[in-house]
């Protein structure tokens, strides 16, 4: 296959991969029922505990994001099932599609695109219905780069009405904090390609003790994605199925980097250079999609394209000329939106181009503030 | 983390990737949703294709092998449905367990380890259960190396009873022949680090227009495995769910260099190759667990453990002694079987090294035919 040149990636995953993680991932094949993996598996799972802020088990799938997504629903709940849906954008409603598919009965919850979940909304449905089984929300929302109170959200679910909590994580874990012991989150699924740096095709989960409880009974059908399995295999060290080696190569070097920085001050990084490029998209003349900076994400920032701007001829001169990649919106917001990743391997000269080059081509494509 | 050293890697996947394979997935990460993957997936399938030998539709998906098995079965059928599932290993075993886990009503068609499943034992059941709704059959039983005779169940399943035929060709596809079309095989999966020559994390799934039409009132669940959602990107060039690219880049690499060499020769190349391993077994006075060459696999050869030798001592010392990683047995063979993988990018020379290194080990592990 030809090579493809390196961009500035600014899609919210998959991320650029740093060198030292690319040349990780090169390592050769071993037996992944041997004990090199054994090795590698549980010191991989152990520092990913501490990435989850738990001591909660804890499974890596060889599977998208999504995958882990709807392992949290097929081991905690049964067809049948009534359970609160909240969404907010794309992903919020790729999680009601999930759990309607598996047959649970949902009370889907919509909130404005850009906007956050409303604790107390979901605080009022579950006084309303007492036989509501579990709570499935989204940490941050890709499509919307909202990122949504799930610590005030938990206190409901959990502290208030004891229920079933059901996270997706996957554009949050590792650059926003989600302590998940502090929290009090029974599942929360992320995937590779985000804040770990590290190519699409792994994802991560774990599983409260709360969780394995619903397991015992929960009824909906599940082989790939059973937990239970992972669970035993894990304890000799293998997963039951073939894992992603090469993945998992590139995760342990990112685990490696990421603790020696500190999630702390990962954190903090991410912070910074979210706020670096809201700042920046406001001082072209730019508005943000979401409006009140206390829900805005610290790993994707979505901008309104400006009336009558193409979006496309606008993402195609980023890309052609410029050699930066946006991301455009998605779901019903596909064409109102473009969006700026800002996770994982990123530094500030990376945005800074992105606004240079947004400097030049909006007036091109027509926008002049 | 530390560099792996290269081994002499004989489990039947994952499979040592050569480095040009190697080289190319280092590409950088690109846009999954942009033109470049248009183009990277759209070259893939095609040419996946051709080494499926097939025109029906077929789906790259983020999973290990198993992955593909279960959405073969969960796009076809419904809790309930009478099926077919017939095992003879370790693999068998798997998919049996998988189309109960979703509600089949199964008959379960137990055969020898070690020998072939029998057609006519397959045509006996079919006519004595007309409501019998698919037929499930490992085309490469893994656990014992045996390939089983796919083309003359198809020709009762599919020929005779016009029933849907699911298939796990996870350790032949791209080393053994399985030319789907020709043999009218409805689903078809298998896996990346096998034939493929690339790290585990893709499967690999052909469907049928037989299959495409069970999908239209099948009800078992589906929602990451759901193929018509997988149907539906592709042809906006894209996948429902993040994809593997690094093992996309892979993947494309291989596929060129497997379609140049051209599949006649691949196929051929394995046979070459297993006829030296089973023939360099036999001359050290080494028993193999299959007894009717005819069923031999290309794939992987399991080796009876001679009385007295303990099989672990016997598998430590090649690996740390002689640097070649064998394979055990699986499921209720365990302790009885080592097995040697010969598939994907293998020499003459690795198999050689392989049975030199036995020469000196097994009289150390009291081996003195």
């Amino acid at each position: 296959m030809q090579r493809f040149p390196s961009q500035n990636l600014r899609t919210p995953g998959p991320t650029p991969i740093p060198s030292d993680i690319v040349e990780a991932m090169t390592n050769p094949m071993i037996n992944h029922r041997g004990p090199e993996f054994d090795t590698l598996l549980n010191k991989a799972t152990e520092q990913l505990k501490q990435v989850f802020m738990t001591k909660n088990d804890l499974f890596i799938l060889t599977a998208s994001g999504t995958g882990s997504l709807e392992a949290s629903i097929v081991n905690t709940l049964s067809p049948g099932d009534r359970v609160i849906a909240a969404t907010a954008g794309a992903f919020g409603d790729r999680f009601v599609d999930m759990v309607e598919a598996y047959g649970a009965d949902v009370k889907r919850m919509d909130f404005d695109w850009g906007g956050p979940i409303d604790p107390d909304d979901i605080r009022k449905a579950l006084q309303a219905e007492p036989d509501i089984k579990a709570v499935l929300v989204t940490h941050n929302e890709t499509s919307t780069g909202v990122t949504h109170p799930v610590e005030d959200i938990a206190k409901v679910v959990k502290g208030e009405f004891d229920k079933l909590l059901l996270v997706d994580a996957v554009s949050s874990l590792g650059c926003i904090p989600l302590p998940v012991d502090a929290w009090d989150c029974d599942m929360v699924g992320t995937a590779s390609q985000k804040g770990f740096m590290i190519p699409p095709g792994l994802s991560f989960i774990s599983v409260s003790e709360r969780a394995w409880k619903a397991q015992q009974t929960a009824k909906m059908p599940r082989f790939y994605f059973d937990l239970s399995m992972a669970k035993s295999y894990l304890q000799t060290g293998q997963t039951p199925f073939t894992p992603n080696l090469s993945a998992m190569y590139g995760l342990s070097r990112a685990l490696d980097v990421l603790l020696e920085e500190g999630m702390e001050n990962v954190f903090g990084r991410h912070h910074t250079i979210a706020q670096l490029t809201r700042d920046g998209a406001r001082d072209l003349g730019l508005e943000l999609l979401v409006a009140d900076e206390a829900y805005a994400s610290n790993t994707v920032t979505a901008i309104k394209v400006p009336e009558g701007v193409d979006q496309k001829a606008l993402m195609g001169k980023m890309r052609t000329e410029h050699n930066v990649v946006l991301a455009g919106g998605q779901g019903r917001m596909s064409a109102d939106i473009f969006r700026i990743g800002h996770l994982g391997a990123v530094a500030k000269e990376d945005i800074t181009e992105v606004m240079d080059a947004l400097k030049i081509v909006l007036p091109e494509v027509g926008f002049n503030p």
